[in-house]
């Protein structure tokens, strides 16, 4: 009996330790996650223009041989930029995640991986993460001669959770 | 005896069911990368301006208000483009893998996931997949107006491997 006993001991630690082998993996494939992600995070975006978190990471500078301005946010949940314009219209390029984007007076749409979403010149918009979700989005504004954005109010809670 | 020789075997069945079922999600945590693209394919780019399997799959069509024309590239290890120039250069944004990319003139140089190019207007180029890698490459050509492409000659397995 008392072999079996030491035997049973010795196969349930075995398993065990097997177990915990594999959930430390698990852990580690998990911890990668962020290591996937394209560009770093970038700076926190001024709470004068964003409601929550929004970290911009510049990708192409402004300049006279391009005349393009673009770059990555990463929006936490919930986050979201204040109204504005630009005056040659704005492309975004969701990377990750899910988020909103308005155009003034139309409704608010869903927006998700793989979308590509024109706002036009001069059209005054917000764009943000939904509630549960966080969003990566590149953006790429055109014709920067033009000039790039002019921030308004921010987007309140009412306007962010109506349909 | 019995007891033990039961509770034994219960513990080791039940140990040995949770390990399977670390293993099976760490399969399907596997399994989920290539859904992981966040676009599709695309379509085959013609023999007469790549070598080897490009895939393109556009995201913003040209057009008078944004004169922006931007898609993304997946370049099988291997392939690349012909020589091309863009007369209002163009912007490349490397989404994953590794590829080369040279200015006619220039050393060739090396671009990896998160790299920005920038080739300027007017300047003679190609871009593609290193030998061991492929590439998954976003494009944007600003300035539309001035034209988009004009394909020149491939190039040669000797330019491709130089230095």
């Amino acid at each position: 009996m008392k072999t079996i006993k030491i035997l049973a001991v010795a196969a349930i630690l075995l398993l065990s330790h097997a177990c915990n082998t594999q959930v430390e993996k698990k852990e580690n494939t998990k911890s990668l996650i962020p290591e996937e992600a394209i560009f770093p995070k970038g700076e926190l975006g001024p709470a004068t223009n964003f409601t929550g978190n929004a970290y911009n990471f510049g990708l192409v500078e402004n300049d006279s041989v391009y005349n393009t301005l673009a770059g990555n946010v990463y929006f936490e949940k919930g986050a979201r930029s204040n109204w504005h314009v630009h005056p040659s219209g704005q492309i975004l390029i969701v990377l990750d995640g899910e988020g909103y984007h308005q155009l003034e007076g139309q409704p608010k749409q869903t927006m998700k991986k793989g979308d590509v979403v024109e706002c036009p010149p001069n059209v005054k918009h917000w764009h943000g993460a939904t509630e549960n979700n966080s969003l990566t989005q590149m953006y790429i504004l055109p014709k920067t001669e033009n000039g790039i954005v002019t921030w308004l109010e921010a987007v309140t809670d009412e306007q962010y959770i109506s349909n």
